[in-house]
């Protein structure tokens, strides 16, 4: 920092020296190496590729396009700017509560009052733990899940997370058997790039029913899966049983995977409880988006020739990159999980392994970071139990970036065959 | 709700079903008073007044203006879409620092690299708690104060208010001797319509230091200063004092109030300690602000030209309302606090009360509301200690509906003449 200051003795909170933020773990290490070497195919072609980043940049000249044939879409400054209240402008909840309908292909209705804004799926993710947990109680989250929930569901809110392993004996997916461990309030979390079976959701539905817990359905990738008809939304589970039960589920979304919009911070809790939605709202005073933003994106939601166009495309875009990446692996022996949504694919290296361990990962991620400059999580950032399996974000680059970053690993591969066989 | 969920049993938590949010004060209630009968000159002309929000609209047109000669300000769409950094964008952060500077005509320097963004000043005000005190611990905070303080410092945070009580007997300023009760981390905040004199500030940073607690400085409306010479920030002091001691010290800053953008969600803390940098950094991914609106202020505000003119007309045109309420109040034996500053007056109604308690303040409140249609907001609710005072907001309305307010008073002031003797 520019003015340099005594640095002595004033104490911080517990919170803030604590490190249950989590940006310890080497998924945030293999960012910072990232950061310091980027890749670009000019100036800098043996850089580090970030594929650690679950980014969507495979559509984005359509809403490009979008705004070249719409630019009064920025418009209204003066009642945008002064607007602040809690609620969201009535024109962008409406409109999201419609897009998540057109995503789930109209087998799902949402209320425009159920939906609460917040400044991203981070904030929505802490919001709903303040309310449904307190200190102390625990969140059961299927592995492998997104280092950031540590950070968001942990660090302020005091609460712990159990972990519901999910490893290749039961193919990454939860089960009902994997969760019958009893605790007073939980979360179970489908923050995996396989979509969860119709009748996986109707068990763990009744078994949180009958345990009288909370359940919350992470969404926030349900317009990135390849195929539509394979998504079961909880809503859509819920609508079937006339909301019996609906008060216990609530709903995080956010734009940032399906419309390739981080940057501008926007995500939602849909509560089906009364009391959630209340009290979300009042604590969104904390997280609130830009009204210049969610004006923009009320009115570019509402054309919906635009998104069925949008998300159609989008679809088909992923499908194309995931089997590119997919297939590129396969052609030098390495194994994928088979996946039908999502920015990433789960790669199993565990044959390279020098031994089946978390140190064995990890040293294999150094070799692929430092050598290879490829930035990819491995598992154990994820909390997977099982060692040797890496995500890997494949679309938040070009084609080319793709390209190169397979050449990469197809020479690490040959010239390891040369050395060691797999 | 439009979906009619049953709502049995199902368990919040203990922050969900508290009421810290503090959000059944008066103060709220007027807010919902008005948002039920909104005065419009037209269509409503008998409606409730809005005088209960700190907004700023007096300046809006050269913001509109601005806008009008550079729509170019809104572009870079791709890169900013996808920025998701919790530092925030480098030319934001530098436009910021730079404004911070100006404002302060200079004599105070600010390091773009300590600026932490956030969602708004509620978020960087609980972010700070969250960083510098425990639950169980206490903040000193100055009254008359902003009501929502008792949610964005208390609520999620488990931190305690003790209120250092301002009042008539020290002209409504914090002394030195008016916070020497000990407590082992505090706060001291300067929310009030009248700037704190530099010998104050000096003897409030000794006090701190000798007692090795963390002092935050919320400048929210030092950009809203009459007269700029009149305000002095605790940056130009501990610049004076080359930084000595500063490590305890943070600065809470915000666009919605100097630029009048409550909508845009602009706020950020300035500390001159490391630790809290990072830590309130790291923390900003749960409040951060679309990369569309600080691209565009980032912009705005690096046309020197436009925002030297935009703070010199706004202090001239708040100075203006200012004297004319304070004046049109006066002409009807209504006496205001003398204020430098800010965007509400506060007034004294104490030789109305029927009795001087709380009671007698919130009947006199009720009847203003009620019968002369005016949100004013209690001087309870701001935890003031004297009965009778009531903080007035004259920026977020025109002029006209300034006069039919005074107008409003002025008939209330007649007729109680007529009955009743002051």
């Amino acid at each position: 920092m520019g003015i340099e200051i005594e640095q002595s003795c004033v104490q911080l909170s517990n919170i803030a020296i604590s490190d249950t933020h989590g940006e310890n773990s080497p998924y945030f290490a293999g960012w910072k190496a990232y950061d310091e070497n980027p890749y670009h195919e000019l100036t800098n072609s043996s850089g580090v590729i970030q594929m650690g980043l679950a980014e969507n940049q495979v559509s984005f000249d359509l809403v490009e396009k979008y705004l070249e044939v719409h630019p009064e879409d920025y418009n209204g400054f003066r009642e945008n700017a002064l607007f602040q209240d809690y609620h969201g402008l009535k024109s962008f909840r409406t409109a999201m509560a419609s897009f998540m309908e057109q995503i789930r292909g109209g087998k799902a209705t949402f209320d425009s009052e159920r939906i609460v804004i917040t400044a991203g799926a981070t904030a929505a993710n802490e919001l709903l733990t303040f309310i449904l947990a307190n200190p102390g109680d625990a969140l059961l989250v299927p592995t492998p899940y997104y280092p950031g929930f540590d950070r968001d569901l942990r660090w302020r809110t005091g609460v712990n997370i159990v972990p519901i392993h999910c490893n290749r004996s039961n193919n990454f997916q939860i089960t009902p058997k994997s969760f019958r461990s009893s605790l007073q309030r939980s979360r179970i979390n489908e923050h995996e790039s396989i979509t969860v079976k119709r009748s996986v959701l109707e068990e763990i539905l009744d078994f949180v029913t009958k345990k009288n817990i909370h359940l919350i359905s992470d969404e926030i990738y349900s317009g990135s899966v390849f195929n539509s008809s394979e998504f079961v939304s909880i809503a859509e589970i819920l609508e079937t049983r006339r909301y019996k039960d609906a008060e216990r589920v609530h709903i995080v979304y956010s734009l940032s995977k399906d419309l390739g919009l981080p940057g501008f911070r926007v995500g939602t809790i849909y509560s089906y409880n009364d009391k959630v939605v209340t009290t979300a709202r009042r604590m969104s005073s904390f997280t609130l988006i830009s009204s210049q933003t969610q004006q923009f994106l009320a009115n570019m939601l509402s054309d919906k020739k635009f998104t069925e166009k949008y998300i159609n495309i989008n679809r088909e875009r992923l499908k194309k990159r995931y089997e590119m990446i997919i297939e590129g692996l396969k052609s030098v022996g390495i194994e994928c999980l088979k996946g039908n949504a999502g920015l990433f694919c789960w790669m199993n290296l565990s044959p390279l392994l020098k031994e089946s361990t978390k140190e064995g990962e990890l040293e294999l991620w150094n070799i692929v970071l430092n050598e290879l400059k490829l930035n990819i999580s491995p598992g154990c950032s994820c909390h997977c139990d099982q060692p040797g399996w890496f995500r890997v974000c494949f679309a938040n680059m070009s084609e080319h970036t793709l390209e190169v970053a397979l050449k990469r690993i197809r020479n690490f591969m040959a010239n390891r065959t040369g050395t060691k066989k797999m």
